[in-house]
C-alpha cells in the first residue's frame, strides 16, 4: 500500500501526557477563562453548517451588537485572533492606492500601518510618543492634509496603557469623507464604547481579554457606510478567506442562503457564545464599573509600593491594562520573572515602543477583582525586595 | 463615565443555556473529537509566550514532521482552518505575475485558482471532470506549456472522493523548476504520504478530519526549496498575519529569539498536540490500515444496498471520503435529512462540481470503524425505504 518506508519516527515528546500549570494571567492578555467558558471548550463537535451552529452564530451576532452597542446588520465573528479582524478590516476597506491615516502612538498603529503598506495603500502614520492619545484637532489636521479614506485609532492602547477618547471622532471623519476604524481588542467590556452613537464605521475586538475566552475568534462590525465602501470596490480583496462579502454570507448577514466558505472554529464559537452570554447577564454598565473599581484599587496599591504610573494624565489611563514605569535601578525582566516563578502570576514587560520602559498589568473580565489586585500587590512587594537593584 | 445611554439591550437568546446535540459526524469533516482531544479543549488558559506553550508548539512541530514524514525545519501549525494554510502557502510562494498551475478536478483546485488570481498570479487551471485525477503525463504537459513556479494538487479531493497519486510528481516538477504544493486536508492520516520522499515542497492539512480535533488550526510544512523561494521574494506578502517568515520565528523555526506576532489559539494548540499524540501512539501504518479496512467495509455495505460508487477506478477511491452516486429517482437532500433527523448521523451532499451528483460519507480517525459503518448502513437502508422516490 505505501510506496516508501517510514523515515521519521513518532516523537518521544508526544508519548508523555500533556500537563498545563495553573496561572493567574494578569498580563495584557490572554486572561483566564471564565469557568462557564472553559466548560464550553470541552463540548463535543457538531457540523459547521448544522442549524444549531447557525443558531450559535446568530446569538454571537446579537451579543456582538450588544457589546458594540450597534444595530449594524454586518456584524460577525472572525475565525482568528485580533490581527485577523484587523486584516479583514483593512483588506476590505482599502484598495491599492487609497490614502490611509493611522494613529501610531503605540504598537497597534504600527501594525495597522505595516498591513496598509503591504496591500499598497498610501499610509500616513501620525507618529506620537507612547503614552499619549490623539486629540480631535490632531486628527482634523491629518484628515485635512492627507484626505484619507480610512482612519485607524486604538481605543485601548495596550502597549502603552492609554485610553483613546472616541466622542466626536466619527463625525469629524465623516465630514472629511473618511471612515473610522477602531481597535477595541484590549478595551471592549472594560470601558464604554458606542459604535453607532460615536459614528465608528468598523470596530473589532478579541475574545481573550475582557471576554475571558480562548484566543482564536474575534468580533467585527461594519457600519452601512463601511459596507457601502466594500460593496463598491473596484478590485477584489487579496484574500478569499478574509473577503467580508463571503463572510457576511456565511454569517447570515445578506439575504442569500448561507454557503460553505471555510470551516469555522466550532468549539471557539461555543466559547465565544458563552463569553457574550456572561457579559450580557452581567450588563455592560456593571462590567465597566467593575473594571474601573479594580483599576482604582490597583493604582492605590501600586502607589503604596512607591511605583509610578506611566500614563501621566489620569483621564487617559486604560482600566484594563495599566502601565507602570519600570522602577529605577531594576531590570523589568527580573520583576516579571520573580512574580511568575514565585507566585504563578503573569504580568508583562513593554511591547514595541514601550519595551524596557514599562511593566504591564492586565485586569480583564473575571480577573478584574480586588482579590487579584491584592495577590499581585503582595507579589510585587516581594519582588521589589528580592530582585537585584543596580546602583543608579 | 459613559457618554451615551445604552441603546441595544442584552439579547434574550443569550440568556438561555447553550445546548449542543450528540451527533455522529460521518460527513467530509469535521469529524467527532477523540475523547482525549475533547478533554484538552476544556483546559485552562496559559500565556501564548509561556515556556509551556512553546514546548507544546515544539511537540506539535515534531508531530507534524512525523505525520508528514518530513525533516523540514520550517514546519508549524497555522492559526486557522485549512483555507488559512492554503492562503499562507499561496501568499508566500507566489508573487504577482508568477505562473501558477492548478489541478482543478474538484472544489479545492477551484479555490486555489481563485486565491492565485486575487494575488495577481497568472493562473492556469487544468480543468478536469470531477472523479478523475492527474496523470504524470498531464502534469508534464502543463509544466511544459505554462512554465509555472508552483503546481497545486489535492491528495484527497473530498468534493469528489478521488485519491491523487503523488509518487513521481515532485521530481517531475523539480525538473521544470516548479514547486509542488499539496492539499492533504482530507487525506492525512488516512492514506500514506511521504513529504520528503515524494519531493513535496509545501504540504498542509487540517485538524478536524482524521486528527479528530476541533477546526481552527492547520498543519503546514515547507521544503528547503520552498523556503528558498520565500526568502528570496522581491515583494512582501500582502498579509502580515500570514507572512511565513514571521510565523517561522514565532514557531522557533529560525535562530532568532521568538517574538510576539499574534496570539495563537492556545487551547487549539493543546487539542492539536493531543491529536498528534494519539496518531503517534497508534502509528501511521496502523491508521492507514484502519481507514482502508473501514472503507472496504463501507463499500461492501453500500453495494449491499444497491448503491453505486461515484469514482469508477477502485485504485483512485479516497478511503477517508467516499462519494456515492445519488441513487436514481431520489433527491440527495431527502436522504441526508432523513439520516440526520432519524439517526443523528451526518452525511453530506456534493460540493461545487459534485453538487447534486453525490452523497459524501466520511470515515475519519476514530470515526473510521466497522461499527459506525454498520450504523450508517442501517440508516441508509431505512432512508432508501422511506424517502420519496420520483418516477424516472
Ligand atoms: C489593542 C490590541 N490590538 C490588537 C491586538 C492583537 O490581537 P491578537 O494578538 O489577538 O492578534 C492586541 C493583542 O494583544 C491588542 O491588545
Ligand atoms: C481537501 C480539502 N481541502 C481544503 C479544505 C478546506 O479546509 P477548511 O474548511 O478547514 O478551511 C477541506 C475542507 O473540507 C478539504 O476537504
Amino acid at each position: 500500500m505505501a510506496s516508501y518506508q517510514l523515515c521519521v519516527a513518532p516523537p518521544e515528546a508526544l508519548l508523555k501526557p500533556l500537563s498545563i500549570p495553573n496561572r493567574l494571567l494578569l498580563g495584557p492578555g490572554p486572561s483566564n477563562l471564565a469557568p462557564r467558558v472553559q466548560a464550553a471548550g470541552g463540548l463535543q463537535m457538531i457540523g459547521h453548517m448544522h442549524k444549531e451552529t447557525f443558531q450559535v452564530m446568530d446569538e454571537i451576532k446579537k451579543g456582538i451588537q450588544y457589546v458594540f452597542q450597534t444595530r449594524n446588520p454586518l456584524t460577525l465573528a472572525i475565525s482568528g485572533s485580533g490581527h485577523c479582524a484587523l486584516e479583514v478590516a483593512l483588506f476590505n476597506l482599502l484598495e491599492p492606492g487609497d490614502s490611509f491615516l493611522v494613529g501610531a502612538n503605540g504598537e497597534w498603529g504600527r501594525r495597522a500601518a505595516e498591513i496598509g503598506e503591504r496591500i499598497g495603500a498610501h499610509v500616513h502614520a501620525m507618529i506620537k510618543e507612547p503614552g499619549s492619545y490623539y486629540t480631535l484637532q490632531e486628527v482634523e489636521e491629518g484628515l485635512a492634509q492627507h484626505k484619507p479614506v480610512l482612519l485607524f485609532l486604538t481605543q485601548g492602547e495596550s502597549s502603552t496603557g492609554v485610553l483613546q477618547p472616541l466622542d466626536g471622532y466619527g463625525e469629524l471623519c465623516h465630514r472629511y469623507q473618511c471612515l473610522l476604524l477602531v481597535d477595541a481588542v484590549a478595551s471592549l467590556g472594560g470601558v464604554p464604547i458606542f459604535m453607532d452613537h460615536q459614528g465608528i464605521d468598523a470596530l473589532y475586538s478579541g475574545s481573550q481579554k475582557v471576554l475571558n475566552g480562548p484566543p482564536g475568534t474575534s468580533l467585527l462590525s461594519f457600519s452601512d457606510r463601511a459596507k457601502h465602501k466594500v460593496y463598491s470596490r473596484k478590485t477584489k480583496p487579496f484574500s478569499f478567506l478574509m473577503d467580508i462579502t463571503l463572510l457576511a454570507n456565511l454569517w447570515g448577514c445578506d439575504d442569500k442562503p448561507r454557503m460553505y466558505h471555510h470551516t469555522t472554529p466550532i468549539i471557539g464559537l461555543f466559547t465565544l457564545r458563552e463569553s457574550l452570554a456572561l457579559i450580557s447577564e452581567q450588563g455592560l454598565e456593571s462590567s465597566w464599573r467593575q473594571h474601573r473599581e479594580a483599576m482604582e484599587h490597583l493604582h492605590s496599591r501600586l502607589q503604596g509600593l512607591g511605583l509610578q504610573l506611566f500614563v501621566r494624565d489620569p483621564a487617559s489611563r486604560l482600566p484594563t491594562v495599566t502601565t507602570v514605569a519600570v522602577p529605577a535601578g531594576y531590570n523589568w525582566r527580573d520583576i516579571v520573572d520573580y512574580v511568575m516563578d514565585s507566585f504563578s502570576i503573569e504580568i508583562s514587560g513593554g511591547l514595541g515602543p514601550s519595551l524596557g520602559k514599562v511593566l504591564r498589568i492586565g485586569l480583564m473580565g473575571c480577573n478584574a477583582s480586588r482579590e487579584n489586585v491584592d495577590r499581585l500587590a503582595q507579589a510585587l512587594k516581594e519582588a521589589l525586595q528580592r530582585c537585584p537593584r543596580h546602583r543608579l
